[in-house]
């Protein structure tokens, strides 16, 4: 694949359009083009609508045009008869014509990129492969626009090409297995922002995810009946090949495996027995890596798992390893100082390189977490690195490919805009060239713990999306309102691929509330997020079988209604309190609040699950008059109380602490508004 | 199984119970059980709550235990570790112990009884099978209740068993595909209401659905790439069974045949090319009955099916053969004088004879539509009445056992209490006791011309759970009030199994605005129903590809908002206009709807898949003003101009007409509130 940066270009029209806003350039295109030019007319769409496909693309393309053309008429009402799309059908004059030189591979480097250019004429989208072609129709769905008159395309000439080649989403199926049905309907939101690897994490202490016929033992002991036989892996995998997407499956070693080990106990380096682990947390139990019936058991098992899986790469793990049975183990002690392994790492790294031989010998790659780093293993291993980007730096330094998770996991309940800046690659990384070629791109993470299959979609999506574009698009296209302006569209549109992350939400308010009026509840919930990074867990802890349909898990990462209303107050504030609209707006939503307490405790009072949120509730109305009181006492401070800003100060102290494992989203803006206390 | 009539206990409840309301009969309890008896007291659950299975049930209750667990741990929020339920742990006082006698088996007949007695000191669930005890967890989940102080469950006896062993759903996958969890939320769905037969329907002229090895092009050439795998096929019997429900496959012949002869042309009774149909209705393609290649083929077909389908029975259509094809062709006419077939008729009971031999040799039961009834054919087959409940009658009185589907066509987009108060065997049935014992009971059938896996659960749900109390409960049981009351519960309830009968409505308003704000169609779409019977296809030509994403796919059968307007209307004029309360919300929300259109059209100039409701909203205000001015003129007849009555009938009887295939469902209100036309 031609990978040259196209920053520049993307730089260039960005001057010379620099007179419009950002709207004009970027539209709802999410992620941004290499190279976009507008241009004025409008293209047409009616029930008359044809696509034809020309040259040599891989079948998967005619698939692929049959469901672009079921979503454009999904979208339009439009009664299209090409959704049954047959390639030996002949258009004359299609409105849509797809030129592709050759069928695609599905591997690491592929040629993605594509040109398309909608013109009065026709429509014409051209690409080396089927992989550009695809990503093309994404692209002409995100043109779609309406009109008085009816549905068109804007007429527009792009060029496009990824930044980088590995554009994943893991998703971690083992802390709660995620149904066919999940990774299907991920695949397709992947798909439509350009995403091209699936990190399938599919073995972990709490379950073990693949049915294994050379050691059934692993998916029979090991998963509480949720694994995936090994025809419905190779239904995801041909799923996902037909949006070309990668599938690669990780199987985590020699820690994070005691759902191994329940079957297979004489492979651990400590006596079991072993039971699949129900809290969250880093455990023990770990593989033996100076026993030969380990790598005996290995080898069996890879040998099966590399004729099932394609992709040329198979993850390996290797993540915190505690080392506390190899510790404890004299026999492993004794190994450690007859072959002369300094420490754990050391021990590990024979260990990987162990492992490393069977994966070679079964024509596969390895990746592994940034643990795997160490000088005894050769530079044809691929480092992801998740603890920090100085292990990426440091991989690519020497001479190891790598991808970029640090920044990207999702679990952890950060806003968008801090995911969409972490750039893997910046101008100013201390690399060379060389290096930076090393650095293949990154993933996303969607670590389990917390994530139900009711409530994952809404971890992953939309800010996914912005990750995608981040991978995907030129690095200088970082305009973070822009971005949240475009993921709005984005999220929406991802709804039409079965996605659940925003239909769930007002189901899970009425579960909590029995299906009562749910518009206090949601008024509250809009305005709260989970508390971050794993404090989930330390404010009160949570296991396997901990309910995922609480207030924490209906409440939704970067909370927009907290978003917009801290923007409005940014800008009311830094316009010195001059703008009158803005500050009715912020007084309308601030009252709205204010009274929301009054509503909500009659419907706390008799659904017991949501007891624990009467002093969040209450905590927003108070915040909220604390705000209603500010925006009166700005613009009248003699009125105001001399104890007030103190006062004020102590609630709004007490309201930003975590409330049922929840954060109020508001208190900064009205800490802001009131003139108190840090922002 | 024991089926004896508990409508007498019912009775004799009801007459205890007489002096209180439905609700303290029925509370949310949906198949209300044959016999209840409330007691003082409640018993609470906390996170202490655990659960003992004692006896021998089929594993697949220890399976469901887990489910309930976790059901019951997801409305509450408690954290319940016997989500991942283990049989072998021991429980010394467990609040519920399920005592099962022996495994059942997944068959017709089966004994599905139980008892359920919550008192203080245990919840006890006592069942023959595992089948009973299944029922009974759902009985018990309905029971769950809340106050101030938490959940509970209330003190209660239940004895219940069902009026008919055959309680079942057709899903049709043909005329629209229906991906694997689609069929399974819905499994999941009829175990809920206590539904024990999925009736699949699985070949169509639109489709054919299953991978057959022995004849691949069935599915290579038949099923547009859409149909499910061997694999899945098993995969979704076994998540059946683990139900309690039979799975039923149903192979149409010798019509509805078009997808067979794509692939295997040489056995049409004309000549082919074949293509899959596109359009619906009745076409001509049918097996020719009277070369023996087409009993070979069926007999390698039936072969394989009958291995992979475990049930003793099999249903092979039989429905709207127009014997066209046989008409024109001169080799089946002489064949029909020479083996003195009189009529088509007879030479489709010939046809039928000759599977029903094959079928025999394979171990099967025949099932077929009503069409199949005629004297050649011998009294061990299953009649389906679909045309009218007649040929249930004749087929009962002939000696045949026979379901019920005639009045349960939940396609045909009729209300709910339509189909509820459709008895199968009501006491004035003109048969003997003998033949009433032949009605095994009914089928809801949901024929998928008009439905995708978007909108199909809200065609099916929740009105199938009405026509699931007809089949289970006492024939007594027939407050159609207290029904719809209940009826809301299991709704809402459904959702927890996935099901997306209430959460896609919103999506789908909001990709028809384009994510707008969707609370001005929300409001039209709520009092609006799409037309009913096969008359969507005649006011505009519907196609296999076209979108059902429109207006009328949106609006859902049987419209809430519009049936409690009707149901406060017919309220408030028997009350002779006397009831201030009622007419103040009557007031308010002909008030909402008279300013809706103002707010709607806005939407519509930008939505052009909206244009063509831009009549029906204009309707809708224009009918709310009639009755706005209709609760005035009551109070004051003098202020009426005289020809008001006139012009307000214009409007009305205008906007009671179809409007993008929809009705609006308030007209008939309005002109009872105007005291103008038919109501």
């Amino acid at each position: 694949m031609k990978r040259k940066s196209h920053g520049l270009a993307f730089f260039l029209i960005v001057m010379i359009f620099g007179v419009q806003t950002m709207f004009a350039q970027t539209r709802n295109l999410m992620p941004v083009p290499q190279q976009v030019e507008w241009q004025k007319g409008k293209v047409r769409v009616d029930s008359s609508f044809t696509v034809q496909v020309k040259g040599h693309p891989h079948p998967r393309l005619y698939k692929a045009v049959g469901r672009m053309i079921h979503r454009l008429a999904g979208r339009s009402g439009l009664f299209l008869p090409q959704s049954f799309f047959d390639p030996q059908e002949t258009i004359c004059h299609p409105n849509l014509l797809v030129t592709v030189k050759r069928p695609a591979a599905i591997q690491l480097n592929e040629d993605e990129s594509y040109t398309l250019t909608v013109a009065n004429s026709q429509i014409q989208l051209q690409a080396e492969t089927d992989l550009g072609a695809m990503h093309g129709l994404e692209t002409l769905l995100q043109l779609l626009s309406a009109d008085t008159e009816g549905y068109y395309f804007p007429q527009v000439k792009i060029n496009d090409a990824p930044r980088f080649p590995w554009r994943g989403l893991l998703i971690d199926a083992c802390r709660h297995f995620m149904p066919m049905e999940v990774i299907k309907r991920n695949l397709d939101g992947m798909a439509a922002v350009k995403l091209n690897v699936l990190h399938w994490h599919l073995s972990e202490d709490q379950g073990f995810r693949v049915e294994c016929k050379t050691y059934p033992r692993l998916h029979q002991l090991g998963s509480d009946g949720n694994y995936y036989t090994q025809e419905q892996i190779k239904e995801i995998i041909a799923y996902a090949a037909d949006r070309g997407i990668r599938v690669i499956p990780e199987f985590d070693l020699p820690g994070h495996a005691t759902s191994w080990l329940v079957g297979y106990p004489e492979l651990a380096s400590a006596p079991g027995p072993y039971k699949i682990e129900r809290n969250w947390g880093v455990f023990n139990p770990t593989f033996n890596p100076t026993i030969e019936a380990t790598y005996t058991f290995l080898d069996g098992f890879f040998k099966e798992m590399a004729a099932l899986f394609p992709d040329a790469y198979i993850h390996i793990g290797g993540d915190e390893n505690n080392g506390k049975q190899w510790n404890a183990n004299p026999q492993i002690q004794l190994f450690m100082k007859t072959h002369h392994l300094e420490d754990n790492h050391a021990l590990q790294s024979y260990f990987n390189n162990r492992l490393l031989k069977i994966l070679t010998k079964y024509g596969k790659k390895m990746v592994g977490w940034d643990e795997i780093l160490h000088k005894d293993m050769p530079t044809n291993i691929v480092i992801q690195s998740w603890r920090g980007r100085d292990s990426m730096i440091k991989a690519a330094q020497q001479g190891y490919q790598t991808i970029l998770s640090n920044g990207y996991y999702i679990d952890l309940i950060q806003p968008t805009d801090y995911h969409y800046l972490n750039d893997p690659a910046p101008q100013d990384l201390p690399v060379t060239p060389d290096q930076r070629s090393l650095i293949l791109g990154g993933e996303a993470t969607m670590w389990a713990e917390m994530v139900s299959p009711e409530t994952v979609d809404s971890r992953i999506w939309p800010r996914t999306a912005a990750i995608a574009e981040r991978l995907w698009s030129a690095g200088e296209v970082r305009d973070v309102d822009d971005m949240y302006r475009r993921l709005e569209t984005v999220s929406f549109h991802l709804e039409e691929l079965g996605l659940t992350h925003e239909k769930n939400y007002d189901m899970l308010l009425r579960r909590l509330t029995g299906n009562r009026n749910i518009s206090a509840l949601k008024t509250l919930v809009d305005v709260i997020e989970p508390v971050r990074i794993y404090n989930r867990n330390r404010l009160r802890k949570q296991f396997a079988y901990t309910p995922l349909t609480r207030v924490v898990d209906a409440a939704r990462p970067d909370a927009a209604v907290a978003r917009k209303f801290r923007k409005q107050v940014d800008n009311y504030v830094a316009a010195k309190n001059s703008n009158l609209e803005l500050e009715e707006q912020i007084r309308l939503q601030l009252q709205l609040w204010a009274d929301n307490d009054g509503n909500l405790q009659p419907i706390i009072d008799v659904s017991p699950v949501l007891f624990e949120i009467r002093q969040l509730s209450q905590n927003l109305s108070a915040v909220a008059r604390i705000g209603l009181e500010a925006l009166t006492y700005r613009k009248n401070p003699k009125v105001r109380p001399s104890n007030w800003a103190q006062k004020s100060l102590v609630i709004l102290e007490q309201a930003a602490k975590p409330q049922a494992q929840t954060n109020l989203m508001i208190v900064s803006a009205v800490k802001k508004l009131a003139g108190v206390g840090e922002n």
